[in-house]
């Protein structure tokens, strides 16, 4: 029975990262005393061991102690046997290319199956649909697959924007590259509002947060959800 | 000797597609009669019949006939045989993947370091850099390489958007994702803003337009160049 929070981002304007949800990391991590870190979506200006540290000091917050995979011989190991995992933000490209590299999509994905609790942020959360397809970064490396772990049965998109009415910009909207995404595939897509996240338990599959969320399925129009929506049947 | 228009974008706002062009297409196609379209970056709405025959309908403007490369049984003699070409914009992983699965990257590079007078727009100029990876695109699809035509020495990032310094988004800006780019790679990379174009002619590349464009090296601090820049020692 998986256990997760996925959410749009790690960090809200105005506050520091991960404190708005304190209270949801509490309840998912309440059998946990130590998390596994995945640090792998980190292009770089910090170190891995630096990013560690700054995750290691949040965590503390909520008595929890980080030992991150990248500190580990044996990663596949350190994913099986790990109490708890949170995987943070970065660039998307390079986390799958980084989790393809050590071989890790298979145990990280049996891991969430069978109920390791599990938070993701931006590019954490972006692998929990079926693919990376559309995330909002730049491929800064070229991964042998797109296909991530398919916890949910849809793809995310992350940091989901609105169009702004008064933009004179000419590039894609958000909306559009999704529906562009939709051209030539088919699994629908969430795009989740940064303070948004999902919570999968007991089965189900919750949009939480305060604010409403977007769908998009191919044919269709795109639609609003608001909070409590389940949509363990979005597929 | 390259004679090529590589553009930040088809359609500037408050103008028809390509008009703001114009003057500097009666010159680049001065030796044209029949511009060879490549529609391929289009990923869906309309149809490649459908975009040839609009782009058609924009060249009749300044004299000129379209056909499009999808027309074509032998794709590869159509490129080579061109008098002129045009690659329109849309989603790049798509271009670059139907590039690719028709071997088009020689063949295309070849006709252009020869001299075919050549325009680019958005995904179509996006091509002419060294590799795809400062595209803005969604990964609609997955090409077998990220690796481009070369055309000039560094990358392109086009539609560059500057920070909103109001912003509250927390989604990486264009400027930390060009970054993360240089975490990882070493090309420079120009930000081209919507109106401007590049301009390769008399082995030369000369920023056109009328704004400044912002310029990427790895582990430098960015910096602006102003119009008539010459670019051709960028690499």
């Amino acid at each position: 029975m998986k256990n997760c929070v996925i959410a749009s981002t790690s960090t809200i304007h105005g506050s520091q990262p991960l404190t708005y949800l304190f209270d949801t990391l509490e309840e998912l991590y309440k059998e946990c005393n130590e998390i596994l870190f995945i640090p792998y979506a980190r292009p770089g200006g910090i170190s891995h061991d630096e990013y560690t540290i700054g995750i290691n000091n949040i965590f503390k917050k909520i008595g929890k102690k980080t030992l991150s995979v990248h500190m580990f011989e044996d990663t596949k190991a350190s994913v099986k046997n790990a109490e708890g995992i949170y995987t943070g933000g970065g660039n998307t490209f390079l986390l799958v290319d980084q989790l393809y590299r050590h071989s890790l999509i298979p145990t990280l994905k049996e891991a969430i199956d069978n109920g390791t609790p599990y938070l993701g942020t931006s590019a954490g959360s972006n692998i929990c649909g079926l693919t990376m397809q559309t995330t909002n970064d730049m491929p800064i490396v070229h991964p042998q697959s797109l296909t991530t772990l398919g916890i949910v049965p849809f793809n995310i998109n992350p940091h989901y924007l609105d169009p702004d009415p008064k933009s004179t910009h000419k590039g894609e909207t958000r909306e559009t590259r999704i529906k562009e995404f939709h051209n030539l595939n088919s699994p629908p897509v969430i795009g989740l509002r940064e303070g948004s996240w999902l919570r999968l338990k007991e089965d189900d599959i919750l949009l939480e947060g305060n604010l409403n969320a977007r769908i998009f399925i191919k044919n269709k129009e795109p639609y609003e959800i608001s909070p409590n929506t389940s949509l363990k049947d979005l597929n």
